[in-house]
């Protein structure tokens, strides 16, 4: 710590999956003060789709929904956080692409909370740091194939001469990844008028379990490794879309949690807009299953790919700044195991009806 | 006419400034078929912010939110139309800058709204041709200083190596015209997922009258050529903001409606999301103003700048789309003595208070 004053770090979205995960890890410094706040959209939405989490969990964050501005800024206003890490989306591309109703409520929840927490900063925290989950899904397949993706918001390019500083090309392949650009667009703009600081984590795809945090499983909100992981204890093939040969990046959720710490002790400078790759690995999905078939004895199943992405990308991502910041990354190798063990240990809880999605997800 | 059968074209946001501009002309085609709605948005704001139209108008659109899904999807069912331009959102930059709500209200009803024409057009009528009102805006000055804008939805750059095709740069410079970049993004990736043909208007700063349309001149919804007019007329000077260096994008109203025609008539192939820029002239605003002055013998004043904006840039655009389906251009020369003339009719009704802010936007 750089100063005695105890560190206020607000958690917006504390009863999500990295949101308990992240309260439980910062709870134990004994230098943070941690708020967790959540409106229970995460288990209202897995639950109407008929699944729960697979470890035993209990909400326990206070109420606050951030589409309400009054409420979210009386908050900030008596608080006074040095951090906010806002983790309070619906979080599912699958989820979004249901429906209309799912893809219109996934970018008015996500773009407005976003938009409210911006303008709490500027009225009542202008100094504090805002650290919001990004997802890696803004470099779409497409774009970025046997590229590597740059790190930060800005990018030098050639075209009608040289010099060019745009943008970091950016796009999406579901309406909830879009709606974490267009947050990501506003978080720009509100450094550049405003003056607030601001980390966007553009995150991989994150797996594996921390003692006590909740435990999606199902076709929504599980992601995949730790589906694969259900999947194998359970005694049911891995479920491999298309090919499995789409290339993507990975992160484990320990090392989530001490990333998001070492980005909170490292904030940027007053109208700085950030953006670091949260992602230690990249993986096909395929040689992802194949490490869980290999440990497991699963077999592998390749379905229809339902979703609108290439059959076989390569892509890979340059990420120094949490290394700079001294991330010690835990390998896949080492992390999934540790996941299957957990998953055993509940095996009883598994509900294989919940893998697979009951609705058409729009993707075509 | 390529064929016998009368086109149908659904005009969304019939009440606005293009949209009334728009119906009146399209109505007098023998071989269209107009249906105009709106949900009273623009009228209501105007009053909050105590104006009116300075020429006489009357709404006299069909009643429909679209951001009621239900209600879009059935008018578009029942009426199956060829074309649907969509003009019905918050068009004002500073006012979404007013607040929180102006904020948040803006990017929800623009985005949902756009989503929801989107879904429609998916689920009742696949063929249509969604031409959607889009804005030059997002090209922001410190962007495009110096360079020639780009017609369409993708360039190629050289970039870790030559020939990257990527997202042609946007950012924007308030959160209307954010809203905006949004929506061309959602459009852009339901043309790709869902095979929607759409064509997005990237239009400069309008300005102009047509006999029966709605006329704004107050600080909010008035633009700027508009207000110069009326500020001339009411022997008051002209407000430029800042150094009036700001090089932008022009078109006429009655411009407009003719591309706009051309625009439904040329529809892009299955899948197509084209963009195509709509505007005639660049000027800096301090150039309009001379020539406004020229003609009056206005004075002119240069206020702060309260937008966060460049205080002098060069900006020109590639449009070359429109001339390919015969735009004749009326030029700002033209066009300036008959807006002189239009406001001189109705100088009785100017109402001078509205001309200035009673709220700071919040840019800064």
């Amino acid at each position: 710590m750089q100063n005695e004053k105890r560190k206020k770090v607000i958690v917006l979205g504390g009863d999500g999956y990295l949101g308990t995960a992240l309260r439980k890890h910062l709870g134990n410094e004994t230098d943070w003060e941690v708020y967790g706040f959540d409106n229970g959209l995460r288990e209202k939405n897995v639950g109407t789709i008929g699944s729960k989490s697979l470890t035993p969990f209990k909400p326990d964050s206070a109420y606050l929904d951030i589409c309400d501005y009054e409420a979210l800024s009386s908050v900030f206003e008596e608080i006074q956080p040095d951090a906010v890490v806002h983790l309070a989306e619906q979080p599912s591309a699958p989820f979004s692409m249901k429906s209309v109703k799912h893809a219109t409520e996934t970018q008015r929840n996500n773009v407005v909370g976003t938009m409210n927490v911006l303008w709490a900063i500027k009225e009542k925290v202008p100094q504090c740091h805002l650290v919001k989950l990004g997802t890696a899904g803004e470099y779409p397949d497409w774009l970025y194939n046997n590229r590597i993706v740059p790190e930060g918001g800005r990018i030098t390019v050639d075209y009608q001469g040289s010099g060019w500083i745009i943008p970091t090309p950016r796009y999406a392949g579901s309406w909830y990844h879009f709606s974490k650009l267009f947050d990501s667009f506003n978080i720009d703009y509100a450094c550049k008028i405003w003056g607030i600081r601001a980390t966007d984590l553009n995150q991989g795809i994150v797996y594996g379990h921390i003692e006590g945090t909740r435990f999606d499983t199902d076709y929504y909100f599980g992601t995949v490794i730790n589906r694969f992981a259900v999947e194998a204890i359970s005694g049911q093939p891995l479920t491999v879309y298309g090919t499995g040969e789409q290339e993507r990046g990975f992160i484990s959720i320990r090392n989530v949690v001490q990333a998001i710490k070492l980005v909170v002790e490292n904030p940027p400078l007053e109208g700085e807009y950030n953006i670091i790759h949260q992602l230690t690995e990249t993986h096909t999905i395929k040689s992802i299953a194949e490490k869980v078939a290999k440990i497991t004895g699963a077999k592998i199943s390749y379905l229809e790919n339902p979703r609108s992405e290439m059959q076989k990308n390569s892509i890979k991502f340059e990420a120094e700044k949490l290394k700079e910041f001294g991330l010690k990354t835990i390998s896949m190798d080492e992390e999934l195991p540790r996941l299957l063990e957990t998953v055993e240990k509940y095996k009883k809880e598994i509900n294989v009806n919940v893998l697979f999605p009951t609705h058409r997800a729009l993707w075509k």
